[in-house]
């Protein structure tokens, strides 16, 4: 195994032992479903605990788990000691949140020594047909010599 | 009692009711603590479903709690048959988030017949000490002849 | 000329018409490069009026013209009597902005009836480079019955 | 003079010496009104040159002075050989901007070594009357070893 392919696992093993410490993502059922560097991807399954009122995905889910994979977006091109922090991020939302299953996707733009800019998107899955319901932009910390997610 | 006060006991149900059915917010252990026109305050003790890895609130539970804040806050002013949907809102991290719960206030800085606007903060408490954690400003929609929240 | 070509050149002459309108956008030296359903482009020539004190383009130059761009991308799908309001937008300036213009891009993400939601990018054009310098997003209202911009 | 009083006189000159080279500011015709620790308000007599299509002023006009006077509240606060860049900030329209000029104020919320975030608002007067037009959230950071504004 080469040393790029060696670096490629351990960022990915580093977001995941990362993510699954994470109380509130494990509570919730989120997983993370792809990892590359500089995009994450996050699955949220339809759940009581992650719906509103109506039965639809609760605007604090779809917040929480594109915020989620904005970091670990920005995480992944990381050095291994470094943390990241979230230092703000906006979310517009565009279209009701139904269906079974929620993804959100987050993909820096902007890497930085110190900022990392990230824009994202969260799906909604109903059936077969998917439905962009919120758009997200952010800006995220690195925290040197720190080794997880801060945020 | 006098129509005002039967107006806001009204109100303060509408908003409990209304909170207690969403099925995120009982499971994150959230509760309403204050309601006034206009205002609304949201606590959440501290518990694993809500933390991130290192034992800090998760970004994710402080984005939710908040947008809630705001959106009843703007929903207090409503009329019973309407409805309020988070257009967008934004969100900045100033403090680690520690301590035995945090506390979420939302305030109507502009209340419109279509759009209304808020800003809210989220305070850490630890011990006897409280540290502002998170600041917000945030946009929402007043649907007409829906007696709900929707966000 | 078809009616379909007839509605084109009708909303790019009315972008444009309103445009030239705004002594804030003629004075700094805009100008209007591209219109199409859903988008539009606004270019900035560097000039002593849009700079800030290091011979950069002035961030309030930038955010200026990126809000326009997107309110221009959101009018361009309206009816001919509709107006545009910016509700609100975020940038995020990612790179310093020098060169001998600016170009901004404005995209409609979400169309809708009384809300609608853009993206946009500013990028500084240096001799033959292109450098995306600031990221945007957006909330529009539409007025209905009022057959210009208003932001 | 006590040094505290000059290192006030100091930062409050540094300010105003910044301001004056934005071209940008000085064709609009914006001045600095205040200068305080953390805090800045800048205003913007009517003209022309910062006006929209119907008279108001432009919303790119209100985003750069609020801007701009975050910024210096940021700016304020840092030592003397430090510069202050614009990182993000969020602006939310919420009535129209008319009048004879507008007052922007910008206050530090939250300081810090790299970020500092402020919170602004801008009032337009129009003969006695005083109208909140916008809010604005923003991040700033903080250039070592750079003695001016970059943003």
């Amino acid at each position: 195994m080469n040393d790029f392919k060696a670096a490629m696992l351990n960022y990915q093993d580093r977001v995941r032992e990362s993510f699954y410490k994470q109380g509130m993502m494990v509570h919730m059922g989120a997983d993370v479903s792809e990892v590359r560097p500089g995009f994450c991807e996050v699955q949220l399954p339809n759940g009581l605990q992650v719906l509103q009122q109506h039965g639809l995905f609760h605007g604090g889910a779809i917040a929480a788990i594109v915020d989620v994979a904005g970091g670990y977006a920005a995480y992944s091109l990381f050095d291994e000691d470094d943390g990241v922090l979230t230092v703000e991020f906006k979310v517009n939302y565009i279209a009701p949140a139904r269906g079974r299953k929620l993804i959100a996707r987050g993909e820096v733009v902007k890497p930085g020594r110190t900022l990392t800019v990230t824009r994202g998107e969260v799906i909604a899955v109903e059936d077969d047909k998917e439905t962009v319901c919120a758009l997200m932009q952010q800006t995220l910390m690195r925290i040197n010599g720190r080794d997880d997610i801060k945020g």
